[in-house]
């Protein structure tokens, strides 16, 4: 199957976030982060390797990630000031610049799903809070009780924030992110987050928002961030990165990096990563650690931190 | 005082929306709406012409907006499909690209203020909902009760929508928004809507997200956008026009006529405002008309339909 990008060549890259990760997780902690990522990426690699859209592939990858308790999204996601998680998600196709996206939603088992059915079953882009949790209710999208989410770690995180002892900055990165190239030479991207331990009720940080941690152009390049979600909106990260590329005709290595340097000008930390049409990848942060990995035709799944 | 500009100038622009304005209002009501863009020119001009800053110009021009019952943001805004409104608001200072937000707040007299307030007293960009009305509250932002923000034409156009005879492109586009450029050479832009008639609860459209509805940046532009806000979102409208200048060194006026163009060509009509470091101005749109006026320091306020 020849496709857009020449080549008929697939890749996924797919990240569980930034932070002092290394600090906050002990080793077998850290050992079943990367091991979900390499179920992400090999359930991701499935759909792609078998000609597959880039769009079912990010979806299904950060599914898996959304399912690990450990990583910040889906079930085990941070909890906010009043101790409930409110979640956020968006995808993006390549394709046509479709997107769906959902805010603050406090019920949805798999908040990424609920974002495709934005996208595929709504005339909007992002739906927020008691909106989308009946648009979900409506469309079948599985719900679980509030409690369903609340992991006996993140509540001692809250615990220690509200005794200042977690930084603002602590370990609020763990958004989970996907971006892959078809072999038709589609791009998407998707991102999902429980966003900042801590944060107030009705937070709403880049992840969701078109253009700040997720973005997607065929011919240019898809892009999933993570990190100071207020600094990546500011900056408008994922547009910069497929601006610098559409419009000044820079490389995508070089324009993610610059994107970062600049919101880490700016104050702010975190990571990004990015693939563009002809499947070169850039996976550039500032914090201390990202956890990464991708997978090719040519290349099994590799995760690192 | 001579500006970043380099000679001093100020302008203000300001619009009260595109759409089939001609149409869906009689001429005393649009002479209304004029007259309230006539004042938010003028409000927003006498702090620029004292050398005040292009943030509170916009936040003062909007404000007025907001509080004409004929402009669809604030008090008058269209109903949503349960029959309430639900607002959404932006501004950006370009010095710093500090940003507020908030969206789908359902008793905020004036979504504007509220979002100047999470600029400047919260550490986050955009709050949304409940936790948005809170906030509000512990801030002391004035609230209202929902039926404060309802007028008998809304509810007409929404009966007439739920019979199927007012088009989803109806009379949704009254969104306002002011961008200006201060005699230090700063840039700012607010934009505050209602949204689409009939819209599903919390559906949130391209006005509260930066670089869909609302950018600015220091040195390369300001503006605000009004039309089909899921093509703005999908487009990233706002960062697009700031993108080409900044990396395609493009001219505004090319630029902007660019982005409307572009997504004209997706599907989605509306327009934009839009001022330069230097002072000059654009404001296309592909909309049947736009309700848009501007003031300088050698031009009174003037507005056109």
């Amino acid at each position: 199957m020849e496709g857009a990008n020449g080549n008929g060549r697939w890749v996924l890259v797919c990240h569980g976030g930034a932070g002092r990760l290394r600090r906050e997780a002990n080793g077998g902690e850290l050992e079943e982060m990367r091991a979900a990522l390499r179920r992400a990426l090999s359930d991701g690699a499935e759909i792609l390797r078998a000609g597959g859209q880039a769009l079912d592939a990010v979806q299904r990858a950060v599914r898996v990630m959304e399912d690990c308790p450990l990583l910040n999204a889906g079930r085990g996601s941070v909890l906010n000031e009043d101790g409930f998680v409110e979640l956020d998600a968006a995808l993006m196709n390549g394709a046509d610049r479709a997107a769906g996206a959902v805010a603050a939603v406090r019920t949805v088992c798999n908040p990424v799903d609920l974002a495709r059915e934005v996208m595929r079953s709504s005339p909007h882009v992002l739906l927020v809070g008691d909106g989308a949790e009946r648009f979900a209710a409506e469309r079948g999208v599985a719900l679980m009780s509030p409690d369903y989410f609340i992991t006996p770690q993140r509540r001692r995180e809250l615990a220690r924030r509200r005794q200042g002892a977690v930084p603002e900055d602590g370990s609020s990165k763990g958004t989970v992110g996907a971006v892959a190239l078809d072999r038709s030479g589609n791009l998407a991207a998707a991102t999902s987050t429980g966003g900042m331990t801590g944060k107030r009720v009705g937070r709403v940080g880049d992840t969701p928002l078109v253009g700040a941690g997720t973005y997607a152009e065929n011919g240019v390049c898809a892009v999933s961030a993570t990190g100071d979600g207020e600094y990546f909106i500011r900056a408008t990260a994922a547009a910069a990165v497929a601006s610098r590329l559409r419009y000044g005709g820079e490389e995508l290595s070089s324009a993610a990096r610059a994107v970062i340097d600049e919101i880490a000008g700016m104050g702010g930390e975190g990571g990004l990563i990015a693939v563009d049409a002809a499947g070169n990848l850039a996976m550039p942060f500032s914090a201390e650690a990202m956890l990464r990995g991708c997978a090719g035709q040519d290349r099994p799944p590799e995760v690192w931190l």
